[in-house]
């Protein structure tokens, strides 16, 4: 069973054949791959864009999608194996994946950490366990990487700067009030690095550097792709003729589940904020950010609604995109 | 870009085109309209009827609905221009509008007061902001108006009395054990003064008027379209030969926000309620109400059980309306 | 108006002639019998199966499933007749019945017991009212019966086993940490007993006895299928050469509404959790649960995921089934 939980799991080549199928859905293909299929959508956390996307993306193939929300109109899920589930979990995920495998052709899962335990939320259990025991493709609405970001991502970078290759990337932390996911920005460094793009992640301090499985796998594209991949806390030296800035706020790993310390450090760094004398020092960079934003925490009015701005152009291509890995998805098993 | 917010935005003759399609759509007329469209529908409230009638109407027509609820399903949002976004609010209207716009043809709001301040709802901030970033159509799904429901009322009064001009028609204010939206009331005056009715407004007191914007509004209906308008706090005059009573509670504006001394003022005109004895002083009228209606608090189980009461039928137009109202919009952008 | 609201309304020929449609439907026969027809879906407790699949067997008879929760996206509803509406509700069922009656072509309600007086809960006031009010086929998704489950479930013992008749069928009381619904209790003696089934009821002591209602009807059943039906508290007896175990947890009825002495009592029986050593008493028994179940609290992992475990195959059985009894309903109206 061919899954797309991370595109760690697949080449380049591959990716792109998913983004040239984005491509052609974007100028209007037709295809009905879904035709007569359903697909469930498992939500254990809010969605706008993802939503939005894989139901009308379901449609436009030609099949029906349905949307359960685990623990408010779906029963709670119990993920770990041989316990007595004498707590609040009325169903374990074999049963759920199982029985939504007898209904549905596709399985997507959006699911957040816990945000008490990296080490446990590393695993990444919840999407694991649906892979482990359902018989029809997982796709990931976003756990621990957003591999569909990264597709409409690329796609968009495709479309604004030609071939990637070799263009400076800039993925720069910035401030939030609260202590948010690191899934986009691992993303962020999966598929610039896979593409041999000279990436640089720019952050307050040590601590806050991203997990090392995936610092690692960054290091091992530079390695198949060319590219380059370094770490920088300067930000003037980051921005510095970048073509691509991304930005996404994260709380620091070391500090998982202790974020009253954590808060204290993120809040002396306010100042990475995205504005327009940083874009200054940049080669007419594009901007991006996954949205949802806050504005002028994040980055500011000035960058959000300027023309370099291509955060609206990349949420579309969250549509385009994931009906391209669909389709690969399906024509590939 | 041609939105459908108000009725106030539209004369006689144009609104006159919704209801003829309303009414083919009634008789059985098929569209595909939004065949490969689809509409975005915002639920920041509950709802039965809207949703139901925007689903089916959205299917019926060849397009597929989306049911975002901002704030439980879907990210919160923020209105405000240039503040910093540090409270609870993830995403600004700004991006939702545009991202939305990109990904569907229709956007469509519900979105009542905040029952605080009447200065800042009276701005009808959420419907009006959705209106200026979109770049699609955005449909009122009632915030401090309620268009729809004007379309399936005068629907209803056309199929049962015929042509509306100089027929008489009521709006009672009525007890609620809660202070509720003043929407549907400034609908129904809206409406009724644009088709030329005779209407009183029944209320306890002044304090129980609507807001002058409507008030002025139907004054100017009433210039052009003929018809008439008057205020009134005698129950038996305003019953008296009414040919259409159509039912509402509102909170009183002038202490919109400060509703422990309202509620006082409020409990004491309990006897507003609908009865068969009121409706015994009419013409042998029409009842009316927009539903949901708590029985025997707004109208008795005798008005509401009666043949004369018309709720359901001007609910079932509530489907035929929409679709007649999004078949003009689209035809005519 | 012929609803589906319990197995009892209906012989076992009727029932037969449903399964059939389903066993037509699971070989892969397509039908358009919902075409231009919407479903409406009552949902006042959670789901995953229900919800599934009354949406994607909707949609693959060709019509559209609209998903509603009172009191959460929609308005909460008064079932009592004749009062003052000065509580939380807002909506009467006489009206909700009727106005998704104008917009829908089956109205399906799943509404569980309040758990606080069975006497109260029995009437089963719900769907009973929406059947009184609508005027279109009202459906059970699980109130105090769960008759789509015992579709599924009678669907799935003919697939295999053959002919049900006088085969050996046990209901089992399992433990749970809360007072669970009698409902699939209560329809599995209802659809054993209605093709013949040499039934036991096995549970802890007679306060665990279901609903003299229910048991009454096992026993007319009895005399016009054949069969036989018996009570025991005696493990081994009830497991001996048993060919299907189909277990469930309820609360006792005496207690009902006080929980607290009952589950003093309740957590005596622990031990009446399905395992593998019960399950070598029978007859090479298949086991079957309704799902959700909660693992080594109901059935352990080894009976869960052993081969004669069917509870996903009759989970998968609800689709079928549902379009079956849909496809009989509206053809038999």
């Amino acid at each position: 069973m061919k899954h797309f939980i991370t595109t760690a799991d697949f080449d380049q080549q591959t990716l792109q054949q998913m983004l040239d199928l984005a491509n052609q859905f974007k100028q209007g293909k037709s295809s009905d791959i879904l035709k007569n299929k359903s697909v469930a959508l498992l939500f254990f956390n809010p969605s706008l864009r993802t939503r939005t996307t894989f139901e009308i993306g379901t449609w436009q193939l030609g099949g029906h999608a349905i949307v359960l929300e685990p623990g408010k109109s779906a029963w709670p899920l119990e993920f770990e194996l041989g316990n007595k589930m004498d707590a609040t979990a009325e169903e374990h995920v074999i049963e759920a994946a199982k029985v939504l495998s007898r209904f549905c052709d596709l399985i997507c899962i959006r699911a957040f950490p816990k945000f008490e335990n990296w080490e446990y939320d590393r695993q990444d259990k919840i999407i694991q366990s649906f892979a482990q025991y359902a018989t029809v493709p997982v796709i990931n609405m976003e756990t621990i990487t957003h591999p569909c970001q990264e597709l409409a991502h690329m796609q968009m970078i495709q479309e604004k700067l030609g071939t990637p290759k070799k263009k400076k990337y800039l993925l720069t932390w910035t401030y939030h009030p609260k202590p948010l996911n690191t899934a986009v920005a691992n993303s962020s460094l999966l598929i610039s690095t896979k593409f041999g793009m000279d990436v640089t992640l720019l952050c307050p301090t040590e601590e806050y550097l991203l997990d090392e499985r995936y610092l690692n796998i960054a290091k091992e594209n530079v390695a198949q792709y060319g590219g380059s991949f370094q770490v920088t806390h300067d930000i003037k030296q980051a921005y510095q003729d970048a073509d691509v800035v991304y930005a996404k706020s994260w709380g620091a790993l070391p500090y998982f589940g202790h974020w009253e310390p954590e808060k204290q450090i993120r809040d002396r760094y306010q100042h990475f904020i995205v504005d327009e004398e940083k874009m200054g020092l940049t080669n007419n960079a594009i901007f991006s950010h996954c949205l949802p934003l806050r504005r002028n925490i994040k980055a500011t009015d000035g960058v959000m609604d300027a023309d370099y701005c291509a955060a609206i152009d990349e949420a579309e291509n969250r549509l385009h995109a994931q009906k391209g890995m669909m389709q690969y998805l399906l024509e590939n098993q």
